[in-house]
């Protein structure tokens, strides 16, 4: 069914709030895709602060507005500082947003995600059709860390991961947001982004901006794959390759404006 | 007062010896700024080496021309990997730049730095103002790793703490390089610069290839941060965004010229 | 002599491969370059992913097409996970590509780099003259990462190293590709390619993505070489700076086509 509220001046005033506020958001993600989301999280207007010490990320998860952990380049020592960091956000109320890079890949991925999973529920869970299925045991090769399925091949398993979490987003040409009761389809986007590394990356962190502001996660999580999506467009539409294409996607979460937001948004709410 | 010296004249100078030398820094700095940093050093014309391992930074902290240790990211490992370098530089008769990178925000963070500065003084501190008063116990909530505070509020903290090192960067929207007896402030850089991750740290490893032909520790910080603001200030004519920036700031400390200093040095000497 | 084949044809025809079969390339790189060379074999068409952790690198070198690793920002316990790679990737008859940065500037370099080839010996190493000079134990101080010397000045110690291991590449101006009674030498490429960091590292991930679709070793190492060279040429043109190349390269790598290289390519066998 089609949105029954102005879905685009909704996700407006989410931007204004980061911008206003500029919520502090704790990453403990990978290596390879730690600039790229600290510079996504600062041109949407968020603070992001990068940190994984045992020694510190009991604090920092407790004092920032909210929690993204990535397993990109995971190692047990990370692990261990990812379970020790989502127990405090838990406890201080904070959102976390979870990102199980490459789930499926191999056993050790996997099973890192389930322990971490299981002892603290994420608030949200964002990953390709691959690492959704590998997460709620569907029978899935994941071929490294990029999505060989279409995300409704992962409705499912999102479905079933939901009863775990409250919510789940798929991403892939069209992004699934699975909470109770409630599915959205997201269809901005184009097909330059999976050739950037750590877009994905990024799309966890900024829902982490997004749930940071906005209490209600599949509306939070929704906005953020949606924003992510129409910046990508804008970004496409200047980029001859995936060179330019980074360069000009942090140009347009900067600049973005409501009108952008009003020509462009495909959201559809089941 | 005004500078008595034909600062751009001397500023240039350096740039040019940087160009000719191609001093090798040796950086240990985080995980988020490491590509940014070594990219900022041979885009100026200096020689970088990212290295952290116990088992080398001893030798390549006694090889090199500056070193420069930035706490973004750190961990044990890595506390004691900075504490074996800084040994070995000051041993070696290097200049050592240190980046207390989110001092104030964890008492992680101002222990680790605190016990550094304590075995082996730096030779030049580079912080924003949070940073510097943490370091010099004032009591000062630090927001993540970005500055809430002006400049001119840590003055004080960096004369106190220019007694223990001799010298010490504030950095802001006004500069401000504090050492016994003289206060120099740099008025240039651009708004856009603290929404792009790694300038900081970039300003701290610049520093350090000054500080590598510029025996002058107030002056190499000085040159340091005035080239940062200025080309930040040609950056930012031709970006519409966070995205573009860092290109054209590469660029820019690449081509950057004689007359483009003398057309926008802003530095007083107090 | 010139080439006795239609080397353009070659070189496009392993790109296409590469485009068609999206091999996975599993690395294990350094923190500086791992975004980079993670791009550049996406804007290639491979499908890259870094890990690092003992727990799964095994898995990942048996199920990926081809192994690149590269000591960049060693330490003990990723030396280690190299070894587990390099060994499981041979088992499984996976090409391994090897880039010794900074072998020569430290001991510890240099030994870590004897002792995993010694027990794996890679399939192709790629270093630059004086990192090669130090494997083959001649004597040259590498200051720092950066080579010093001419590519030819390392002729013979390819030809040494190169009895140890099927392949030997040496890059500088004039790339060499030194195998058992053949030398290949590519003289594509552009000044500012050595003021980037990184793109080293990114031509030794391009030869894992070339190994993985053309099983001679010489023919992928010297086809990735030249399409380096090409794109450089390429993205120099459009950059004024040391910003904009790296940008303008992952265009270039996207976009190429055999016209591009057919009017560029300048590459002789001995």
């Amino acid at each position: 069914m089609t949105d029954t509220v102005d879905r685009p001046a909704l996700l407006w005033h989410d931007i204004e709030r980061i911008r206003d506020a500029a919520p502090l958001v704790h990453n403990i993600t990978n290596f390879v895709a730690m600039n790229t989301t600290a510079n996504g999280l600062l041109a949407l207007g968020a603070s992001p602060v990068m940190a994984h010490a045992a020694e510190e990320v009991v604090d920092l998860a407790a004092a920032a507005a909210a929690l993204v952990v990535n397993i990109g380049t995971l190692s047990p020592e990370w692990v261990e500082s990812m379970r020790l960091a989502m127990r405090s956000a838990a406890r201080a109320g904070r959102p976390i947003v979870f990102d199980p890079v490459g789930a499926g890949a191999t056993a050790y991925r996997t099973e890192s995600c389930r322990r971490l999973m299981e002892e603290t529920p994420p608030s949200i869970v964002r990953g390709n059709a691959s690492e959704v299925r590998a997460l709620a045991g569907a029978s899935s090769a994941t071929k490294g860390v990029d999505s060989a399925d279409a995300s409704e091949t992962a409705l499912e398993s999102a479905r079933s991961l939901a009863g775990r979490c409250p919510c789940v987003v798929v991403s892939g040409a069209v992004d699934l947001v699975v909470s109770a009761g409630r599915v959205t389809r997201i269809s901005n986007g184009h097909p330059m982004m999976p050739r950037i590394t750590g877009l994905g990356c990024t799309a966890t962190a900024l829902i982490g901006a997004f749930a940071a502001v906005n209490p209600s996660l599949p509306d939070a999580a929704a906005h953020a794959m949606a924003l992510m999506g129409i910046a990508g467009e804008l970004a496409a539409a200047k980029s001859p390759g995936p060179g330019t294409f980074p360069v000009k996607f942090l140009d347009a979460l900067y600049g973005i404006t409501e009108a952008d937001i009003r020509a462009r948004l495909k959201m559809e709410i089941d």
